[in-house]
């Protein structure tokens, strides 16, 4: 492979350790004809900023990251560095394999991201022995710190917990984002991080079960319905660092509530992430965030009742 | 099918609605030659409701109600009944389809249990009206109220939160033991239960994610592990109910550090049930509490290597 | 466990080996008000024999054993066996674990059964060596000739092919129903078992790769679809031991196309068995064998639509 | 999207319809370090067309297209072209979802092939209608034929019959390459592609039932064990088309009992994918095909015992 392009400047080094807080896997907003549209994702970026986040993480399942080209990954990952006023950009790098997850973490490294963001390999079928060797090649082969990605709906393979502890006490991995659901799992994780890689950041993805999470330990969330709420969850997180436990479920009450509105799509006529996705983004048009709700193909865009409902959402949370 | 079997005496009244504190799922002790060993579940029983339980669930997973015959099921519910002491004992009636599920479920109407616990139809391919018109029939069937025990690891089909809330409303469930692991999907039932129907019964049974679990609103906690120590789950459930998360969390967290005893059993030689119900029962036997630690078949035994894990999870959460 | 209740007779000793030719998993005609209609199932049974099959399968999936209570069972098992005229008939023993197995195949044995069906564990997680366990076990407890019934989609394991063979070489089984679709593997095992294990019979339950699987060396075949046409089945069994292969393999082509009558059923609306079982008993139904169409609780009835479809593929078969 | 580099000179027709025969998906050598070996490329595209094979497929799951880069593999697809003599080469454009698999398949189009081969989407949650979108916006950005690769153990949706029907009806789609191993759908389809689409090519995966399905009236086969032994399978099919289905069925034998060396790899130890593409590089290194048998990280390699393995299976079969 070759050695990837020059990065313009040693890299700040800006990532907390643990990281905490709220860190929202950015939507990708598009034009109407596909393209990502810039003005909109440095809006969105400047949004979440500005309610308080503490960092930001690009090209994740929220920002479809699967359904984008190479190029268009590129833009995403430079618009949102460029508007992110220093706040930390994690960058997924999602593909196959590891050669492939090498070269887009490559790519991160020399637009300037702050960490990458991978999961275990996916279409192959792989033992947990291959999965450690996969991210320490893939940590091998990009200087950035490395978070694991952990999202069985997507990969088909839940990261075993021994191979997590060993890859973080090794300093393969720097982190951790949990979006397998599995709290449980998660639970006896953290009770095992707290007493052997303390620094080892552990986010969930969650968004439904944060107070649990961060009563357990979790040092930060990656909620996708924060594109749409970034102030209920930094509220959450605030309440939660504070010991007001009741507040804590109370926002989160609010923000499971509002969750509904990933449901607006008709599963009979369209797909899960056609549904939530399209819910997100036009949550975010409706809010006036962004210029346009269109997701990528082949998801299939709202209907207007599904429109609807996404309004009443907003409404009944009060964000509208 | 034949009318039922008469009862002796009305069925008392005893079960509280909502159903609240711990409601352990009880390991079945057998002889080593497979009976139910009646004097080993009663001594677990006192000890469970001495610890101070609020109920007593028979024929679950931890139960090996799949493993048992049905003069073996019955063997268990009259022994913890007798045992109980008053404590409400909810049983199990695990089968494949409806007209099985009636039978259970009335033997246990006629030999005194205060409710049921069923699952969805499994083996079969279901749609959700069917779970549905399922649990409609068994709750017709049996004069008792009926619990909806959601466990896809054993049944294949996850219970879809609108048929759990209709058939809250309708009468059909008094309350839902959640064992899908699915915390998020929890958190949007609870949100939706408390606004609904506030007598019906949310308990979990995720054991390591209680007090997550106690601060979105569950009613209670059915834990495996509390077989092992009730003493444990009962703290953690007096705390969370005082408002007191962060020593509510520390006891999970203590509790999550001794959920490794499950993982004693090797699994390239032998199942997950093997191994977790194999170590729930070499405690309790360890403990002094049962005869025998022995499993059903086609179970296999924990070898003495695995043994010794268990013994040393014991003493280091102070249980021995 | 009690010794099984006498068995009146010595057991004719009449199942071949190995087991060749159509062995229809005869469907268990109810009646409207859901006890089993023993007049329609000797009829049945009546006209299985006169099509030719070489044996009869009661209670498999296909005679909805997951939906009969043990009465029922019994009563399945006691009128094929009267009807059948001295032909071979195989009794599925389908429950969760070992012990429950063997309390159904001992009540096969008392009754007069020539073989026992008996799946993989289900309900719970199981190790391959717990499964031969299991088999052994059942093996043990009845004095029957044992077929393990590869079902995947019920019971969510797939029989490893060395645990098959081992069983076979040590004869714990006399056969195998495959059932799994999985056609591949299923042709390894032939080219293993024509080796090593001659008199082991291999029937498919794939209805619609027979004549592959007969090309393949299976000895017969348990097709679902032969209790709506079994001369066509037995057409297709003869062409193949003829070595008429285009024959046999336009025969199948015919039986594919009337399989689509198991698509009948509006999938949005009701579960894959309602439709499948619902469809070949709406077949038989409408060719006069059965009284009543009705399957088991929750399955839920065709509509007018759907029966609709059913004559139609009837029809277009010759089969009205 | 950029418009796709310019192709030199017109695409010669050169893809019969429908296509039948020996079409192996290649393996990819690579060198020690990693590269595509070209040298060993070649070798084995010319040892593939010598043997008779009708055309040639790279990029599959068997040529590791998930491991290699978008550079590698355009070395792949130039590299068999060149050495291809004129044989239709098809060429996978294996991504996630539709604007990736577009840049594949301009690409595949713009070096000289004559077809792609291109999956559902995955990674993602997709419902059948935005399957058939995403074949559809395949076809129009990429002037080629489109074979859709129907794979659900690598993509995790199997393509609905009525689905892959329409886009056949419709154009969009011009063959199928099936290695779901469900024979019994693949039997329905054909039965409906013979009268509904006579032109569209159907080629089974499925390597161990290719005599069946040459019965059923599938066109051809893709097989993965072809790289090893490709006179074997080039004579199964002849034989099926003189329909001398014995000897076919015992050509399939013995390339059944050849299939071993796929179980070389210890599954204790390593992913199936290692074990299965190891050994067939493996045995294209004994044979003296390959330079090297290194397989793309993180699959790991196979050990001594299992190349031993793998060197008994091939002089079993009369392959060394």
């Amino acid at each position: 492979m070759p050695p990837p392009a020059p990065r313009s400047g040693p890299r700040p080094a800006r990532l907390p350790t643990p990281l905490t807080g709220v860190v929202p896997p950015l939507c990708t907003p598009l034009t109407p004809d596909g393209r990502v549209d810039t003005r909109s994702l440095a809006a969105l970026t400047t949004r979440l900023v500005g309610a308080g986040v503490s960092g930001l993480f690009v090209l994740g399942s929220s920002g479809e990251a699967a359904y984008l080209t190479d190029a268009q990954r590129r833009t995403v990952v430079e618009t949102v560095i460029e508007a992110a006023g220093g706040r930390p950009v994690l960058a997924g790098a999602i593909d196959m394999t590891t050669a492939r997850v090498v070269e887009h973490a490559r790519t991160a490294w020399s637009l300037g991201a702050d960490a990458i963001v991978a999961t275990a390999p996916f279409y192959t079928r792989t033992h947990p022995a291959e999965i450690a060797d996969h991210f320490t090649r893939v940590r091998d082969g990009a200087d950035l710190p490395l978070f694991a990605y952990d999202i069985p709906m997507a990969v088909h393979t839940k990261l075993p917990l021994d191979t997590v502890l060993t890859l973080a006490r090794d300093g393969v991995l720097a982190g951790l984002k949990d979006s397998s659901g599995e709290d449980g799992a998660l639970r006896r994780l953290l009770v095992r991080v707290r007493a052997q890689v303390p620094d080892f950041s552990v986010l969930t993805g969650s968004e439904l079960t944060v107070d649990g999470a961060l009563l357990a330990g979790a040092h930060g969330v990656v909620p996708g319905l924060g594109n749409v709420d970034p102030h209920g969850y930094v509220r959450l997180y605030e309440h939660a660092a504070a010991g007001r436990w009741r507040e804590a479920a109370a926002e989160q009450d609010r923000l499971a509530a509002l969750f509904a509105l990933t449901d607006a799509g008709d599963p009979a006529v369209m797909g899960r992430n056609s549904s939530a996705l399209g819910a997100f983004k036009a949550a975010l048009h409706l809010q006036g965030v962004i210029d346009c709700p269109a997701t990528a193909p082949p998801q299939l865009p709202l209907d207007e009742a599904a429109v609807g409902t996404v309004r009443r959402c907003l409404e009944e949370a009060g964000l509208l």
